[in-house]
């Protein structure tokens, strides 16, 4: 990834970045560039103060706390309670405070990573192509997999 | 609202404007210009299809339903759930569509505003300053309040 | 009500008369007759075990507990749960036992009046033709709230 | 399957068949003519959109999404939430917009199966007798396996 | 009530005392002598752990906590989580303790009052003849209502 | 098993039959006369009633469900909600219509056991004392625990 | 409140007032030395930071967010979902950051100003024999509320 | 451990002990002397009302339940409703009776373990520096990952 980042993926620890790295797929498959790094607003607050106060400056467009960026939420199933605690916890946020939340767990760091390139495609013609194309290739996708399906039962 | 509008708040019912008002009036702090309709997926599917279709072209950049451009969605507390079937309805979108979901409510509503006003600031250094000074009067606003409550308690 | 009735809307107690005269109101809008009755399962089990035994005999098509009829259930939120261990408790039926169940409350006793009649339509073309009626006028109601707002806000 | 279907068995994506096959299965059963297939409202909208237009014409009497036909869901439980998500989107349809919802997974597969053969029986008395016989089957299955468990006890 | 109560009806707190004096009335109902009284098992220990060794001495035979007596559980619907917290507390305690738990608020305290006498009766026969006689009045209560529904809407 | 039972234990199905064994167990401990039947208020509902109406001049004391005997209910975590659903279901009966509810799955179907017991027990002296006994077992088993693991540690 | 604070009660914002003034007012009852103050750490990062950094060496032993200090959470019900978000997000922390979650709204205010008040009596022999003094004022209230509730129903 | 323990960890099975370890490594990583126990206030009333009376004499300043020490409580996920119920129970104490619940599970018990060094360090400044070192030792852990992630992606 040599061009600097737009996309900063964070995660609270190294052990959600099975889930996470689907987000980082999501913007591969759009050629957009990302970061991906661990910071805990928990754990290491002065890192996670010090890393939102300098994101802006450094080019990043779409992120994670404390800070005016677009901010993205993925919900992640880390306890006995599949995620709703998680869940709740990010969208349930003051007035004041936006975080856009998506689905727990992989579906929803997917969708974290190709809401971050419609984020940027608002301003970006090129991108936004791109998006148009996945979503075509979602529907060709269902139609091929209804086509299969039908031959799979006319057998 | 003269200026072509880059935001465009959809309510399933105008039962819901009360709330959705908040996101109209978030987008006016920043002066960010916006269109606020009636439109459901549901009850007029063809309605909200043409709609989809043709947002990009009039050229709104944030909004609602099946379209490559980013969506953020509201839950309403329309029903004794309190808002929770709404809520995981929104949220919790197969991988592929993703859904940009705020709190329940009048705040959520506020923070789709400044969401959506979040979203054009990528590109866009005059808004995105607006926001920076929003966040420093939210933080002067709990700075004010401190002081105030501190007044109440020494009399 | 001088013919025959097709749907029986069977209530618990009479203290939910005012949320299942919704689905009587819906089915009158379709001219489908009906009748509307009181019978526990749990306070009267003679009676409806009768009841659902004699229904079919009577030309009924479409009601409520223990039989071959289509059944449509209402959770009514009659508890401090808001009607959600009413809606789990009728959802839940085990394989061979389906229970077309729909909202909470009001909005669910409408539906399940024009469910009722979305059923009787598959073999009354009259009917058929009044269900088409009745969506193209929720999508027009839909395009009236929208000028109707698109009016006021433009004072 | 020669006969024209009569009921169309909807699935969002391939990875449900496993579990809507069981509709298929129940409604086999009761030699119930049906297509299956696969149509996304989020990844192949004007697909979804053409598929609801068109089935009434041709012939089919009960299935899936935007239709006046009548409509049964299935909530499947496809993420750490157990398929609670999924339940309260589909049930908690708007007043005007009846969902049929039966029970998470493969229990309420089978049963919008039946359900489907019960509405279609309202106005085929062959197919109410195959109902009648089934729940006769249901309850001799019940008594059954009460007399092996009496004879497995003697021993 | 001058014979010796049989049993005894114990309050955490006396906000209680409106909904678990259903649970009296209940009782009154059936002529079963019963005590009520206010017992913290978190406030009063020490009075509640008395209460509990002394009460099969004095008589009682059906009541609340640490016993080898009948204990029957009312969850009060005392926080904004709707009883939900008392219900999960109360009914899910683990093997070889059980609590008869009911359902939330008033029905349930009712229905706590007539599970009391359900227990006695199975050593009374004359207690049990009144419970017979309560369920046909609920059974006749339910046809009265039905009649006066169907009278209400001929006129 | 020769004696007549004073316990019904019913299910609604044979896969429940590992769990509502450890009912059987907790009566075998107290000597408790009881039979184990398969009976389905939903799939055999003429079976299930008639054996409600003739349970008690069996000499059944404690059963399962549309009688004037106690009732105690086990539910059952047999869908993905985890049993929530049957518990609520079960448990938030309307007034004059008590059902004890117990504890989810196997602890809950223990506690059945050992809850009938304990209503048998309020008219049995020496099943009191057995149930005493087993109290005190319970607490022994506790301070046993307690030294063996501080054995374990002490090592 | 003369002498140097103790314990710290922060506020999210000034709505809470009412809520968290339950806490100040257990504080007093023990004669605890506190302060209560607004701060957030979405709104005002900054000072919020800057106010857990310097706390112990104010001499504050008891409060809020980031720091090693003992941190006590009252989940407060501001949203349609009845305080369960905030419970959620409060309690299900990560391992390493511990937070002393107490129960929702007022009950659990009070609660945090006795624990608070417990916290600093594991080295206050004083404060210690106090709560001794609170636990029983408890108890004897319990049987007051006995012996009046007693007394009303002799009439 | 030779010296007097300052904190009771209590469990009401030994089944919990795999759990409940983890409180105990996290109090050995401070030198925070310790006992582990089982003690059950449902099965062992009697023994666990002794305990409660005693372990402020016996110099414990940390525990369980019915005291005026300090009480944290760790819910565990015994049941297949994920231990929200356990949480349930444990935190909607009423007021007058706090108790300091935390997360469900392992997390929950490493920080029952973490809160208690956290209480006792409030007159114990050699403890309050360890738990400086702990946090600064959580943040670098953070940094350390962080690296080691960028170093495996830029291989």
């Amino acid at each position: 990834m040599e061009s600097k980042p737009l996309v900063s993926i964070i995660m609270g620890s190294d052990s959600d970045l099975e889930i996470m790295n689907e987000a980082a797929k999501a913007l591969e498959q759009f050629d957009v560039p990302y970061e991906i790094d661990i910071c805990s607003a928990h754990r290491s607050p002065a890192r996670t103060s010090e890393f939102s106060r300098k994101a802006a400056a450094r080019g990043i467009r779409v992120i994670a706390a404390e800070t005016t960026l677009p901010v993205i939420a993925v919900p992640i199933a880390a306890t006995p309670l599949g995620g709703l605690d998680a869940l709740l916890a990010m969208v349930q946020m003051p007035a004041g405070i936006p975080v856009a939340t998506v689905a727990i767990g992989k579906p929803g760091a997917t969708n974290a990573g190709i809401l971050a390139a419609q984020i940027l495609a608002t301003s970006d013609a090129e991108l936004a192509k791109k998006l148009v194309a996945y979503k075509e290739k979602l529907a060709r996708g269902v139609e091929e997999k209804s086509k299969k399906l039908k031959e799979s039962r006319a057998k």
